[in-house]
């Protein structure tokens, strides 16, 4: 009877896995180096040799093992290829789901990595016990995953979710990392938050304990927590940003909770209250009242949603 | 044998109805008056005789019948059901679907009817072919229908595709229909861009041949054909709004077409030149190429739209 799982993350420098029965509850967990090297090639090796051996470690018999379930750092299709590579680990196109049943004779579903980080969320995460979810992480960039009836949404391009680079600030003079001037992700991510602060504390003299200080989006919050007037400017700024831009999300898809993850969400509820305020502010009458949450599975996220990737196949 | 069934679409003033066979061809279409009055009580019971009355018309036996679709202009969800009711047929809450099947005997199946209309230009009509689809619906107000996988995207609360509402202007000082300020509607609509057009004509003494003139979306248009410089600033600020819009909500659904419909798409493809100009700048890289096509079915959208609610249903 089959009765185990894998749920594997593939990062830029390190590959994380997790053991899980089929009931989702995690069994082990563990983590091994991606070797990005000449072009990336050990990397599906390396996986699918960690795996084997966990199964030799655990004496479980292959007829035991359900499948595979993989996130990437890349556009993925629905046949689990990567029609244009992953930059951060070096590969060209490859058909990842294929290589991997190959090398291990296990069935595996792939996705790319935030949108299964959301699935994650949404299965044993902050979106627990909702099908309508949409994942923005806060990060060095801004993420984020749109699950619609308890499956991620690809896009035909493999760029639904790519929230951090829709447009917000017409009068941005910067340039994104993606080539647009005035990106969420300009605003709202960890850099974008130190960015909006250095602007706030040079346009007036007020008092802060932010300045001569290195700035960091935790640095802004802890200074909100204290009080701090220019602080709390700036985290205005941030939830007028951010929320504002998910009224506008909520216009497309119209989901039950958005769940906020990411480096930026560790300065917790307050975050929320300022994005909530002018989300609320913009969004139809309908959706006025959509849930909130921190994201709880932290950099675990991936595996349980990759995990959940290979459960549903699965089960359908 | 099963090969016929019917696509409805309930309007404030009229039912459109459609007699279909199994490949989706219509064989015949007619119109009921919607009878709004006593909270419309007498429209289901108006639409079911309606449809038996084409079977006898037609002789064709009840046992040939796979089921009915239906748009209806309100809140739907899955079970077929209106939780709060459509105003614009007097309607409280109500179990549509419930009510149809049985004055009639026929499986029934409900969607929103701006939901039910990008179901049918994607079953055949702009967006024939694809399956990944956003309608926008140009008319006195701005409506749409988010179409992912083949599937409408109904969400939480009814109202993903509620893309009238979504915020793009900060400045807006008059009130929306909805209670909100700077919706998408109040810029994109027929009578959005004749607010566009006033402000236009009063910041500046350019001549114009709208001077003077009673104010349309098509009046504006056409004086685009013809050159007048006044109307193409007009256009250009009309396509900023919703272009940009667009490339937001590519961001999260990232569709494969955008099929814009609605009387101010009349105006024909100078219309799409205008919105893809801006769609195009701040769209995000993978997505700079999605396509645009003007909605073809017109008003026959819902009933086609509905129609394929309920052949999806038999065929699942």
């Amino acid at each position: 009877m089959k009765k185990y799982c894998f749920g594997i993350d593939i990062g830029g420098t390190s590959v994380k896995c997790g053991f899980f029965n089929s009931q989702g509850t995690i069994l082990d967990k563990w983590e091994i180096k991606t070797r990005t090297e000449d072009h990336g090639i050990y990397i599906i090796p390396d996986v699918a040799h960690s795996i084997l051996a966990k199964l030799e470690e655990k004496s479980i018999h292959k007829d035991e093992v359900i499948g595979i379930g993989i996130g990437v750092p890349g556009p993925v299709n629905d046949r689990g290829e990567l029609p244009t590579g992953a930059v951060n680990l070096h590969w060209g196109p490859k058909n990842l789901a294929k290589e991997v049943e190959e090398l291990t004779g296990f069935i595996t579903k792939v996705g790319n990595d935030a949108n299964v980080a959301a699935l994650g969320e949404m299965y044993q995460g902050g979106g627990k016990g909702y099908k309508n979810v949409i994942l923005v992480t806060l990060g060095t960039g801004v993420g984020g995953g749109i699950i619609v009836d308890g499956k991620i949404v690809t896009g035909s391009h493999g760029a639904a979710g790519e929230i951090g680079h829709v447009h917000v600030e017409r009068k941005e003079t910067e340039i994104c990392n993606c080539g647009n001037y005035g990106c969420l992700e300009q605003v709202a991510s960890a850099t974008g938050i130190v960015r909006l602060a250095k602007r706030a504390l040079a346009a007036c003299e007020t008092p802060s304990i932010l300045r001569g200080r290195n700035l960091s989006a935790k640095a802004v919050f802890d200074a909100v927590k204290e009080g701090d007037e220019v602080a709390k400017l700036i985290a205005e700024d941030f939830g007028d940003y951010l929320g504002t831009a998910l009224s506008v999300f909520a216009g497309v898809v119209d989901p039950e909770i958005f769940v906020i993850g990411g480096g930026v969400s560790k300065a917790g509820t307050i975050l929320i209250d300022y994005i909530k305020k002018y989300y609320q502010r913009y969004a139809f009458r309908d959706c006025k009242n959509t849930e909130f949450s921190l994201a709880k599975l932290g950099n675990d996220a991936g595996i349980y949603g990759a995990v959940k990737l290979i459960l549903d196949h699965h089960q359908q």
